[in-house]
């Protein structure tokens, strides 16, 4: 037996008792006479103490090791002359009787510590000694208890977790899909799931009522700092429901897994804010509503100013900022330099400083007297002290320049503490979306999403006005998951499948199947897929779920410890009919 | 909201409840002035009634339902006056007095019942419509039900369920991998994992101490019936274990889904076999141990008589089967084809009744006389009114023809009831088997298996007979799972990389980067691997995994429902920098 306890579990009540602990040395202290060693697993750090006097020769041993040796040690639980209150451990020691090296160790590229040396390319390319590190193994400890919980919660609902097929076929439409070729159907492909969407929609029509997994989908994207070509999902769908079923169903599961992991009970109903409130609040389908600061729109009331930017423009707004009047000349031209970033694109920023005086100071006082920037204060609710930021410009580029300044101003005042969670409902998303290159409609979520009763008669009149049955959970400005009521008719459908320019040979080829089987009763269903990677990095307060995966990719998609993707033999090629036709460089 | 209820749910408490049920329709009895309807969901069935003489309208609509239209009805519960014992609403009815029809259906190209007319390609294109019949419907909840207490187990003993990834590197050794042509990094190619084996070693190494997934794998092998080219493993592993730590915790594992899936207690430590016994009385690793009959070798008995078959032959054994001593002729006939069958291999059966009235009759009567053939029965231990069963020959092909020959027998006499359940590990596996062919030894379990530490000394003198900590849960004569306590030192792996006939260069381009890994202290670790798959099928009663897969392929690797492997388009090919190189047929 390797060990009777583990390296986090002994305290003062095991004081005298005779123990054998294993683990990995953290660090050797030899303070002359006696050396003290830090003994680590993954449940904790415990002292071992090594006596000169009593045992010379072990205690020499003791000296020699060097860090992350792995040993076992047998010895008796003594109590602390010197407490380390700041671990569970810190009232015992074990002094040590014996004393077995069960393996050596090189030097670790970096130190396994929680603050390391390593950048970040070691690290990767020594992830199993990076996942040594605490802080790296307490997200995955923490992915781990959420999937749990997530399972736990769903059982209780009826959902049935059903795996569905990792070997799929290829369709066009959507993100690149990742291929693999049949050694057995020459010439032909299985595709990676992007989704299991077409899964999940036949196993309703299957009848299983309610469908859930956690499962691996994949596509092949030109990376961006945070996606992965392999990501984790939480599928599920739901039959026989309307949209409130499943905004209360998945709202009770966030709320279990607040509750469960963090210990804080939301005991309130999710704010349910639509598409077009969000986009005219907060210029965002994902606003961070861990803060107010929510646009005004004062499009009309300048509309006759003599200012020509604020005459001639599609729209004019801006936020106000509680307490910020007295920014200094260096810390507006730092945030006009912010909004002028080609990223964010703004033209400049106009300010309005209501000071705490009662005077009033602006960018545009060559356009507007003292009376009239009050009146605007007014618009905004601000306040003597406060600071308000204008904008102007074409509508969605202000919007969206307007939504970067205000997380920027939230993030300057100290509004989004990761330790506070605001959700909510995004609902009401527009059915399509028109593509000005391709000069066609989009659909916004995907061919599948039914769009609302209320809005069937816009379908041909006006299709871009047309609200869908479609939904979004939003956490801090973190889109966690999305989904939809889908078409379950036929005839809806092909309708759709006409307003987004397929012919029905393609309707056909693309998703005949799924169409056949609508035909033998399907039931009204829906669902939603959350982005466990993202929930997971939400929960532990990190912004980029790389850190939350065990062995992530780079952004050239390279797993740089296992050295892969690489070459394959000649003879795999030939098993499986292809040959590679490598571009000149 | 469509339902107050699911079809499962209404009792006699209900009764003069007004309620509101969807579904399918499974049945539509029209008896003249009455219409009775059987609505389906996944929860159960409830009758709906239609008075003509009520609603008039109404039941004639009814009476226009076919086959799996899905409607929404309401209606107040009512008592029953000829109730079905059977299913569990069977006490009550609803009078239908609103009918609504959420979606038509075609007629389905097979009946939806427990017994149905559609045969298997018919069901598997159509699985959507298979997976509505409640004992199809049942193993998949069966096998959610099994995936949530494992992972309940796993938790309670402190392993940490940790995603591996999908897309990783490609190895020669072994089965055909599945490659994924990468878009991004040109020539080269991912490979679909055929198990974590790899990356649970590394989170070892990264002091994860008790990990587990529940994962897809992947094998393109030429597809046997009960193979399917996706699979979905139970994969496990410990540090700072012996074989009895995982052993028992696994035992515990197997011992907890009996109690909590099947209400059955297995109250005693699981026998364990070594392989070496396991041949012996078996013929087989994996013995169905729901019988004793076990062989008995009496090559020494009878290496003096005058058959020649028996004193010229490797091995001579058999097997008593109880009660059969009036097997006829044509019984006995039966049973010598059956061995005589080309993949059994037998050249004949040689059969000694011990009669009831004390007689003895053999087909070697010629050879042995009755006091002979008493002598011999004692070795069987044979009873008047038994028969015993013999095969002579080379020793493999006979115990093997044997171990058939018993299993056949169990089933005649009734001895494999699939409700009983003799679960037993097989341990000391050899190290490794020779393989003429190649004229080199291979890695029995895989290359990181450890040889037991008594068996050291004869990796060099006789490697053939090295034992390793190997073992094999098997149930009823099925692999369940299996697993190794593995090498962690490197010194011992690069001896086992020499036994296996691998250079330097090959070992580090294979397993270098494990390899690397091994030198920054390993510490001693194990695992095993269960397949969810057969242990699924087995609890659910059946003999193919395709029974427990939501969406299985066909023998030729193919899923018939979506049509899938299929071409890709030639852009598609273009972008992943490779061309077809189809064969001429």
């Amino acid at each position: 037996m390797y060990r009777t306890h583990t390296c986090g579990e002994l305290r003062k009540e095991h004081l005298d008792l005779s123990v054998t602990l294993s683990g990995w040395v953290q660090k050797v202290r030899n303070l002359g006479g006696m050396t003290f060693i830090d003994l680590r697993d993954r449940y904790g750090i415990t002292q071992l103490v090594f006596n000169e006097e009593l045992h010379k020769e072990l205690c020499e041993k003791a000296n020699d090791l060097g860090r992350e040796f792995v040993i076992q040690v047998k010895g008796v639980v003594a109590e602390r002359s010197s407490k380390n209150s700041k671990i569970p451990t810190g009232e015992i020691e074990i002094l040590v009787e014996e004393l077995k090296i069960l393996n050596s160790s090189e030097l670790p590229p970096f130190t396994i510590e929680d603050n390391t040396d390593g950048g970040d390319e070691l690290r990767m390319k020594y992830r199993y000694l990076d996942l040594r590190r605490a802080p790296v193994r307490d997200n995955l400890v923490l992915r781990h208890k959420m999937g749990f919980e997530i399972r736990n919660y769903l059982n209780t609902q009826n959902f049935i977790e059903t795996e569905t097929p990792v070997l799929i076929k290829s369709t066009p439409e959507g993100a690149r899909d990742f291929v693999v070729p049949s050694r057995m159907n020459e010439g032909q492909f299985y595709a990676l799931p992007q989704s299991p969407q077409v899964f999940k929609q036949l196993l309703m029509v299957g009848g299983f009522d309610r469908y859930f997994q956690i499962v691996k989908c994949f596509r092949d994207e030109d990376l961006r700092a945070d996606r992965q070509p392999e990501f984790t999902q939480i599928d599920c769908e739901m039959s026989f429901v309307e949209q409130d079923d499943i905004l209360n169903t998945f709202e009770g599961m966030t709320k279990h897994l607040f509750k469960t992991i963090k210990g804080i009970e939301l005991d309130y109903e999710f704010p349910r804010l639509s598409y077009a409130d969000a986009m005219k609040y907060y210029g965002s389908d994902k606003p961070d509503t861990r803060f107010e600061m929510k646009f005004v729109d004062i499009t009309e009331d300048v509309k006759d100013s003599e200012f020509k930017l604020f005459s001639t423009t599609d729209y004019v707004g801006g936020i106000c900022a509680n307490g910020c009047a007295d920014y200094s000349r260096k810390q507006l031209d730092q945030l006009t330099d912010f909004v002028k970033k080609p990223q964010i694109g703004a033209g400049g920023l106009i300010y309005i400083k209501y000071n705490a005086d009662g005077s009033v100071k602006s960018s545009i006082d060559k356009f507007f007297n003292a009376d009239q920037l009050l009146a605007l204060g007014e618009k905004f609710n601000a306040k003597a002290g406060d600071l308000v930021l204008i904008l102007a410009g074409a509508l969605n580029k202000t919007l969206n320049a307007l939504c970067e300044l205000r997380l920027e101003m939230g993030s300057r005042l100290g509004l989004r503490d990761k330790n506070s969670f605001s959700p909510l409902w995004v609902v009401d998303f527009p059915l399509l979306e028109w593509d000005e290159d391709t000069e066609r409609f989009y659909a916004m979520h995907h061919p599948f999403t039914s769009p609302k009763t209320e809005d069937f008669d816009l379908l041909e009149k006006d299709p871009g006005k047309v609200r869908a049955n479609a939904y979004d959970l939003v956490i801090n400005g973190v889109e966690i998951g999305g989904g939809s009521i889908r078409i379950f008719n036929d005839e809806l459908q092909q309708k759709m499948f006409k307003l987004l320019g397929f012919t029905e040979e393609e309707a056909e080829a693309q998703f005949g199947f799924l169409m056949n089987a609508f035909k033998y009763g399907a039931p009204p269903h829906g669902g939603v897929a959350f982005g466990f990677d993202r929930l997971v990095a939400l929960f532990a307060g990190i912004d980029s779920i790389r850190d939350v995966i065990a062995f992530p990719k780079n952004n050239a998609g390279r797993d740089v410890m296992i050295d892969s993707p690489s070459p394959i033999s000649a003879d795999q090629l030939e098993e499986l009919n292809i040959a590679l036709t490598l571009k000149e460089k």
